[in-house]
């Protein structure tokens, strides 16, 4: 029997990600919609069939509230703005429904590990499971290079160079709450995270990130309060690398590579290049897909929640995000990283 | 009139680029060459005429200290080990000889500061210059993306890798007192200090880094004490920036990227690509014949030393050096730079 859901948040990774997913997804029937207007859950929703419309402007009846208090409503998908995330998985996990949450986990370390102690503490997480979607844990690329990675032994040095300009002409650029973030790190928090969750996930969790040394600054003026930041890592084992993260240079790059001790890894773009071979790889989506077919199943079968989309694994990738930050704000001073997992 | 010269030591670069710099230099004339063993000096005179060799095993009359006593010899080019050029500078400059020392000016920012010290208070510095050799100051193709950069406005962001594998068989490996180096960083002062003089003259004079935190390691067990660091910069301005360096990775590159108000300017080893133009730069050697006509016209036209051979442009380099292997000891501690001119 599918599992009921509701997709809470209408913005441009609910429509071009969650929706498809969600209804792609075999376990999940989609049920309802909530978003802050009426309007824009409509929008969401057009093209769909018996998918009921929740906002903060429908009246009486037609609030979050009320979404949550359907029977045949067992799970939400919540993209909402980093900061009002929280309070509305706090409330659905109250009424009992299973959560799959974007990431970030929480726009700080601190806000993350109340969330994460909270639910601990006041539900039953046995019965009612919390997920933080990630989908880089879930693109064929990065888990392709994390499997070739640990087949060749210990990393001992590697770097990540992800840089790009988002634009005043920028789909995200033009969210009101991504232009004036409200929490640290601004395109940097939301989108370094994804590379983090790529590195973390390709370095394996043998041998974890350390220590952090990072310099922060803004390139671009519409981007504040900072769109780069460059940072020196160590590994538990004692493999050094950079990670160079940019959502306001003029270089362009996706590039991951990875000094084994049996032969060099690079993730370029599509392209993974092993030992000096290489390979297009096909594009086959974002992992959203996945991950949501994956949090369904879960569901539907009675089990606990995939690793990858741990509330664990995403404050672990927060942490190494904040880090990175507090380094840059604080001149290149070294932070110890300790909530690897 | 042309100036005598002497060439003091005959390791590898000595034979191929300071003799056939030192002989192509219209205001030099080489009148003798002085190495540890006469078999080396012989080696490298070979081929020459009217060149008188000096060495510790010729016997009396023969030795370093007979060489300094000649009247005809004005000025000598030093290339020696690290840790022994400090006492053949002091030797020569003491007997009133011009001298060009190889870099590293000296093992470390303490050794280095002495030495400036002792030459600023010991010797007539208008009538007895030192000068200390770094080709990269001088090679055309980082003169050029010095120029382009410094059109295109200040850097914001900037990234130079540098990477390559000494082998076992290398030649420079081959080399005893590289291979069981008495000073930090082992190839990786000895060749890394080239690759932050580059850097240095590509950032310019007015904005220079301010702060270095960085995390080291060793790839390859034959490259004791480690082969790799790994650095995040800010400059004075505000602009971050990476360095990363190793002597024993299976990563091979040499790329300098700036991205400046104005474009980006990238020299990928011999093509410099300013706002997306590629341009292929002819190699025209590596700096040394022109960092030796340059000394040899100064002291013959009695001008002052060359700021690109300055001690002063010497210990900036090394300083910035030090402070990244530093700070790779200390886990990633930030360093605060402070002899940069």
């Amino acid at each position: 029997m599918s599992v009921g859901v509701a997709i809470i948040g209408s913005g441009i990774f609910a429509r071009e990600e969650h929706l498809p997913a969600v209804q792609a997804a075999k376990d999940f029937q989609l049920k309802a919609v909530y978003s802050r207007s009426l309007k824009s859950a409509q929008d969401l929703a057009s093209g769909t069939t018996g998918v009921d419309l929740y906002s903060e402007d429908s009246g009486p009846g037609k609030g979050y509230a009320d979404l949550l208090a359907r029977d045949d409503i067992a799970a939400v998908v919540i993209a909402l703005p980093i900061l009002v995330q929280p309070d509305f998985i706090r409330k659905a996990l109250t009424a009992g429904k299973h959560v799959l949450s974007e990431k970030p986990i929480a726009k700080d370390i601190a806000t993350a590990r109340d969330l994460v102690q909270w639910y601990h503490a006041n539900i039953d997480t046995r019965k009612t499971l919390w997920a933080v979607a990630e989908n880089f844990r879930y693109m064929t690329k990065f888990l392709r290079t994390a499997e070739e990675v640990q087949k060749l032994g210990r990393v001992k040095n590697f770097r990540v160079n992800f840089h790009a300009l988002v634009s005043t002409d920028s789909k995200y650029f033009k969210t009101a709450w991504r232009q004036t973030p409200g929490y640290q790190g601004g395109f940097i928090l939301d989108g370094g995270v994804h590379v983090v969750a790529a590195l973390r996930l390709i370095l394996g969790s043998n041998d974890p990130v350390a220590t952090i040394s990072a310099q922060s600054c803004l390139q671009q003026q519409h981007l504040p309060p900072l769109d780069t930041v460059n940072a020196v890592m160590k590994t538990k084992s004692g493999a050094t690398g950079v990670l160079s993260l940019s959502f306001g240079s003029a270089f362009d790059d996706s590039v991951f590579e990875f000094d084994c001790e049996g032969g060099v890894v690079a993730l370029n773009s599509d392209t993974l290049t092993i030992k000096g071979e290489s390979n297009e790889l096909a594009f086959d989506g974002r992992g959203v897909s996945r991950e949501v077919a994956v949090f369904a199943t879960t569901i539907a079968s009675g089990g606990s929640v995939d690793k990858r989309q741990s509330p664990e694994e995403a404050l672990a990738d927060l942490e190494i995000m904040e880090k990175m930050l507090t380094s840059g704000e604080r001149d290149g001073e070294r932070q110890t990283v300790e909530l690897q997992v």
